[in-house]
């Protein structure tokens, strides 16, 4: 490497459209990562990189450099052909992981999946396990082996070494207006697959108003860079673009989205959390050859929820990761209000149909926007949430009403329920005379290459 | 002003191209003053405004912003008409300061020159000045009002309340690659000379290889940007497009530059200096109506050199500015030499012509950064410098010269000259045969609006 090149020398470049290589880029981030970079030239950097973006080459060096900046995980040689995992862009009520994990991995595979927490309206799938009593969410590394020996999956939280320049990015990311970059956004996601180990990913990229990317179009530009660059490091990634205009199932909110993934495990979901779990799962089946079609994939994918062995690939996993015996059991096999934490039963409120009609749009943004209100989100990172809060929608889209009749539950921390976020969630519902119009496809796209 | 905007907001929107109002440019700089806005999010915004723009009026907010993070400099209303100033985007042996601000307050104007430091190969006025033993570049408001009032002028370092956002920004531009910005070079010069009270400004913008801007396109870009923002905060100004291809005068360095300073206050100065001098100061008798036409206000400015009455000017500045009286008289009216500091006679070497001919060319890039090697600059703020050092051109840019002929004093700090500067200097004079299209434009225009 070039130690005659300097941060000025690289922004002189990139601002002025110049392409890095991956030895500069490299040296950027180990500049970040060593501290030796000033922050106002990450920040200078950050907007230059979004402003004049990144070919696929610079991003497969961003991304390259971002997992060398730390550990990659390593696992037995023998589960080489088994590593898999799914990412998603993420949405209102996605609780996808929380059943597709337990779900391939009942289908034989390994699941070494590393997670995030939610910030603003987004929930994270971290938070919403540690809805469950005991769940730990911060594993070692032989605890990371042993629960994919076991349960052949584990949902955990980044270790302190991994990738840890994507840390070190995304938080001046998130100050600077530059998190919504498509390479940037890429390198960030595929930089932590890869040091994870995994060998073969599915993405769930959202299209919609409440979703992180609101255009199809840019949607598939991030499908078709995210394909590119994880190639570029040896994962094959297929996409799927789906649709987050409607919450996904009834639930959320942190421990009512683990109840309904649970539901789902039992074979007893929501039809749109089924549908997406066992896309997402039949998607990895096909790339893999442990299925011929994706119809196949999803036939071997709803067997496996209907059949519990999911559930029991999930009630190990969370064994193994703290809880205990007894609590997993009562929460897979028994009653899991017993398990879960709840808000008092005169915390609940239930909105009410304002006419009669067909419900033609669950509005997820507002949806998603009152439940963080309601605590179940934070505003800053390492801000305390209240895993009890949330809704269930009582009716979903397409259902006809009569006046009156309750649509959503709301669970509140407080004996009264905030007027606003009451009335923000009575607007989340349009109910019309005329349903004509109404789509929700819920399956936008699969993008293979 | 609405509060509600974030930094993230206004780099969202400068990043998308759209204008910032008045109101969020000055919470930005006022975010940058009191240390609310993160070194990152400044970063990012120099490089968002960098990449994107400003427009003109953004500018103009940019630079108010600027003038009112700190305090305005405030002058004898008396002297309302009278308060002018000369800027120059800086060059290798630009000395024109040092005599035209005493020239110009013989001719009765009062000249609040705040001026900077050098940085890099570019000399900075008050390094110049500090070779003079006693004088003192940091004076109180009352002290300067008391020059203005006895000698007519000074020439400072800004006070530390004379706009502080331009400090912030400045040393954060200088790490970001982002000094080479139009816009925020305009906010830079123009917000100090508003804080200092300054009404009537002429710019010394240079062209060449080794000025600022290289080309005259993007110097005329500056040149209108100057004129038209300056005219939004009430200051008017002019602006002389000069050349910056060879060094200016036979000087070059600090205590070598004020001797020829001298020499021309004495009338006897190098033509291109005194033609320098002579135009922007013309150019400001013009604007403010002491003369009819350029040419008369050059003829006025020259007399003042001439008659010694600027010299006398320069005397007493230095006196109010910290110079023993003695010290002051002996270097205006005795022997400079037993008053500048310089290196001993052995630490002298000088070049020979590598044949015979005619001088095409002194590459003022290549004497600048020989000199700026030689020890005369320095590479970091607040580093020490020898004001001894640096070099005196024998012959200049169109004279003969035959082989063997003394062509550049160096004067080095040690008794054995670096090899590589040697070298260097050697190389940055072009003899020739054949003169034939040697040109050499002092002033290439004057811009008036």
């Amino acid at each position: 490497m070039s130690r005659d090149i300097s941060i000025p020398e690289l922004l002189q470049k990139k601002k002025n459209g110049d392409q890095l290589t991956s030895e500069e880029i490299h040296l950027f981030i180990q500049s970040v990562v060593t501290g030796m970079a000033q922050d106002c030239q990450i920040g200078a950097m950050l907007m230059a990189m979004y402003l004049k973006g990144l070919t696929d080459q610079e991003t497969v060096s961003l991304t390259t450099a971002m997992v060398h900046s730390g550990d990659q995980l390593s696992w037995n040689p023998e589960w080489k052909d088994l590593l898999v995992d799914k990412h998603s862009t993420g949405g209102c009520g996605d609780k996808i992981s929380l059943v597709l994990a337990p779900a391939l991995a009942a289908c034989g595979f390994k699941v070494p999946m590393i997670s995030g927490r939610g910030l603003e309206h987004t929930g994270g799938t971290l938070d919403k396990l540690e809805s469950i009593p005991g769940f730990c969410v911060q594993l070692l590394e032989k605890e990371m082996q042993s629960a994919l020996e076991t349960a052949g999956c584990f949902i955990a939280g980044p270790t302190a070494t991994l990738a840890p320049a994507d840390k070190e990015l995304y938080k001046r990311r998130d100050v600077t207006a530059t998190v919504d970059s498509i390479p940037l956004c890429v390198a960030s996601i595929i930089s932590k697959k890869v040091a994870e180990g995994t060998k073969t990913l599915v993405m769930d990229v959202k299209v919609g108003e409440a979703a992180f990317f609101k255009s199809e179009d840019e949607a598939r530009t991030l499908a078709s860079k995210l394909i590119k660059v994880s190639a570029g490091l040896g994962v094959q990634t297929r996409v799927a673009l789906t649709n987050m205009d409607s919450p996904i199932g009834r639930a959320v909110g942190n421990s009512l989205e683990v109840a309904e993934a649970i539901d789902c495990l039992k074979g007893k979901g929501p039809h749109d959390v089924v549908e997406l779990v066992a896309t997402l799962g039949g998607i990895v089946l096909e790339m893999k050859g442990h299925a011929k079609t994706l119809k196949e994939g999803k036939e071997t994918v709803l067997n496996v929820l209907n059949s519990g062995e999911a559930l029991e690939k999930f009630r190990l996993m969370l064994i193994c990761q703290g809880v205990a015996k007894e609590v997993a059991t009562a929460l897979c096999q028994g009653d899991m209000c017993s398990v879960l934490p709840s808000v008092p039963p005169d915390h609940i409120t239930i909105t009410k149909a304002y006419s009669s009609g067909t419900i033609t749009k669950v509005d997820a943004l507002k949806v998603a926007k009152a439940v963080w209100k309601l605590g179940a989100g934070r505003s800053k990172a390492d801000e305390p949430i209240d895993h009890r809060v949330g809704i269930r929608l009582l009716r979903m889209q397409g259902e006809k009403v009569k006046e009156g009749d309750g649509l959503i539950e709301i669970y509140h921390n407080s004996p009264q329920l905030n007027a606003d976020i009451h009335r923000q969630l009575e607007e989340a519902i349009l109910i019309s005379d005329n349903p004509n119009g109404m789509e929700h496809l819920l399956i936008i796209d699969i993008i293979r290459d």
